[in-house]
């Protein structure tokens, strides 16, 4: 790791962000728990994703508001589903195993694929080796019971596609959404939450004339990177890859295209990695589940303006929320030696876990009493602390390693003119505020939560 | 199924609330799916909860604010917490086979512990079948990779209490809020989504003083009481049991007390069901994860008002999110032969999925371009639905059924004066608002979404 990333890994423990998994039992690869702050920020960056494609899409080619419904389907699904995708027989890494030292490594990451990089020892021929979770569903655990953990959520709108169809009046063009954990059974999770083997997605599975396949694909990523921009990827640590047409996945090779919305991770390898990824992935899915369903042309979409029955072709931007709240982490570092902290998280205010601070400068003469009521009155509205004890310094300190935008102090000459001191977090200038404007200032500055 | 749940089940799958997972492959049995509505129905539900109980928590018997902090945990976890929990041997059902049709039946759930209910054939003697969903996270399945979805979420916050205490400074009384999946492999699912074997949780453990617990215990049974109240189960099916001593789980033996919250669903059996469990679990848990993980007393909390280390009891108000979702949709349901639907959602406005529907009358005269705009204003701040076509009875029919609290209507009146028709779901009364006070009549109605 380089040492930014062990600094901030450092900081994601000291300050609650994020926890390995059952760390008092020595922890279990590939698996992190998000603390306090942690499920704070990754919570804002999803509700901001709900708020933002679901329920409030903007723009669009054509001249009218893009039509997008949400869905939550199971993470344990029925096996049949995953023989259709093609992931039962497909969804593969190729893999070594040391015949010395018995460890197993990703073939695709061994420089040298001969020699263990551990030992030294003689490595074995690749073999092929499923990625998905198996599990049991009943009290028998037997093949006919044997299914899956699902290893992406895009599944479950594929399944559902007549369902929705059949009872929300969509019109092609028209999307689905879900945020929802899947898992993957990696053999090298790494690079801290990067490469987990539990994860959450964000997909959208957006649903096409295919004739109109490449101005939705543009728009997707379009959209998409200007949405990773919009909460604080502004900078030049973001960028959009299209993807060569040797890169592609076989459903789609006939697209229009594959592109990755990358962030450049602070890690010594691989640099830049994919947050999202938009992909034309043409009529493959819903094909597959017409043939594997046998309900053949009844999951086609019946178009009522062209009196036409078809498969919808497919675009789908489809990104990682713990690598969307890596990036936001990340990006957010910022060392600053100035501070007593040593370091701040310059957090867009829309992610930020606390949006504010309140502080009674001591804890004497009814400071302390005006400090909580404004407390009270503002976490009905945003997610705010208040912390009365500790010399202030430190208490700024606490804040700048949690990255609240804002802190607002209780002091003597609150009590003779009722103004308080706001901290700006990035600038660390300090203004006056009168105790009744500060619901005002945040709203100006942060909006609603 | 009594004749209300049919009902219920087929308004769900007809109008996108609930589906059977898999549905397209025949099913998986003892798994849901939300559709559109069904999502943000239960969104609304645990985001009313993550408000209310983590960002802004109400009352406490100690004059201060209750102090809470959330939490993210995996659902797969080293499988040492399951030994710790006691759930790796204890949390089992006894089950009984079929000699004759090979059927497996909860044993608990037999009327006649000799006789097969479904060919009459010999049942077996009953065996312990645990529950926990199994599975091997890592390349080779083993018994070292052997590990188990999580059965609650609760263990997840124990294995955390030292990373939380570390990092966030709360203090005695505080609570660890969670929401998130957990998997039971129940023998028999049934009830629609009561008995699910994938379902969600929303769980708090509240630590506190030994000496406190009385006090606690009676202050999250009633605040949880009057929680599910306050969202729309105001009337009789909601009540609240008290647990006798001889119904304690085996950690809760020497506790202040458990108590259920529960809802009167329309099944034929069991009529009223659990819809969140308040139970005092001493500090069993954290005694528990002490010895299994060698940590001993320093798991232990260091109070420093008393200068003393302790193992904090713990209050456990325990919901759960899909059976929250289904006591909203019984309570909801609304026989009305006057209306063309025939039925009524009546949701508590905060909880409906849709908060109001825009029509234009007809699709012309720049009726649908003014209903569009207020469509593209309104949904910046609530999930509105657009509906232009078919006439206004169907559509005001399927308002009804999707439980959408205001419906306003876009007509020539409009043209001339700027007034639109606001229709009350409930009352079916219609008033006339100025069409830039829409905006402010759904602050007062319905608040902040």
């Amino acid at each position: 790791m380089s040492i930014k990333m062990e600094k901030l890994v450092a900081l994601c423990h000291r300050r609650g962000f994020i926890f390995q998994s059952s760390e008092i039992y020595g922890g279990i690869n590939g698996f992190w728990d998000y603390g306090p702050l942690g499920v704070e920020l990754k919570r804002n960056l999803k509700d901001a994703w709900w708020q933002d494609i679901v329920r409030c899409p903007q723009g669009g080619p054509e001249d009218r508001p893009i039509s997008m419904v949400g869905l939550d389907s199971t993470i344990i699904m029925n096996r049949r589903v995953w023989e259709a995708s093609g992931h039962a027989t497909g969804f593969c890494d190729a893999m070594s195993a040391c015949k010395g030292c018995k460890k197993l490594f990703r073939t695709d990451f061994l420089t040298d694929r001969v020699v263990c990089p551990e030992c030294g020892g003689v490595l074995t021929e690749p073999r092929q080796f499923n990625l998905m979770f198996q599990t049991h569903a009943g009290a028998v655990q037997d093949d006919a019971s044997m299914t899956y953990l699902r290893p992406e959520t895009a599944q479950g709108i594929f399944a559902n596609f007549r369902n929705v169809t059949d009872t929300s009046r969509v019109k092609i063009p028209f999307g689905i959404a879900q945020i929802g954990k899947a898992f993957r059974n990696e053999v090298t999770p790494r690079n801290f939450t990067f490469r987990s083997r539990e994860f959450e997605q964000m997909e959208i599975e957006f649903f096409i004339r295919p004739d109109t396949a490449g101005e939705w694909y543009q728009f997707w990523r379009d959209t998409r990177f200007k949405w990773w921009q919009s909460i604080g990827l502004a900078g030049t640590n973001l960028q959009l890859r299209e993807h060569d047409r040797d890169e592609l996945a076989h459903y789609a090779k006939d697209g229009a295209g594959t592109s990755d919305i990358e962030y450049k991770f602070p890690f010594t390898d691989p640099g830049f990695g994919e947050l999202e990824g938009v992909a034309h992935r043409t009529d493959f899915d819903l094909r597959q589940h017409a043939e594997f369903s046998g309900l053949g042309d009844k999951l086609k979409y019946y178009d009522q303006e062209k009196n036409e029955r078809y498969f919808p072709h497919v675009i789908e931007p489809s990104a990682g929320a713990d690598r969307g709240t890596l990036a936001l982490l990340c990006e957010a570092y910022t060392d600053d030696p100035g501070r007593p902290s040593g370091v701040v998280m310059k957090f867009h205010p829309r992610m930020a876990p606390i949006k504010a601070a309140i502080f009674p400068l001591v804890d004497k003469d009814g400071m302390s009493e005006i400090a909580t009521n404004l407390y009270t009155d503002l976490r009905k509205t945003w997610n705010v602390q208040l912390d009365i004890k500790q010399n202030i310094g430190k208490r700024y300190a606490r804040m700048d390693e949690a990255g609240t935008p804002f802190c607002f102090t209780i002091d003597t000459q609150t009590l003779s003119d009722q103004t308080v001191t706001v901290r700006f977090r990035d600038t660390l200038e300090q203004q006056r505020v009168h105790i009744s404007q500060v619901r005002a200032f945040l709203y100006t500055a942060i909006g609603n939560p």
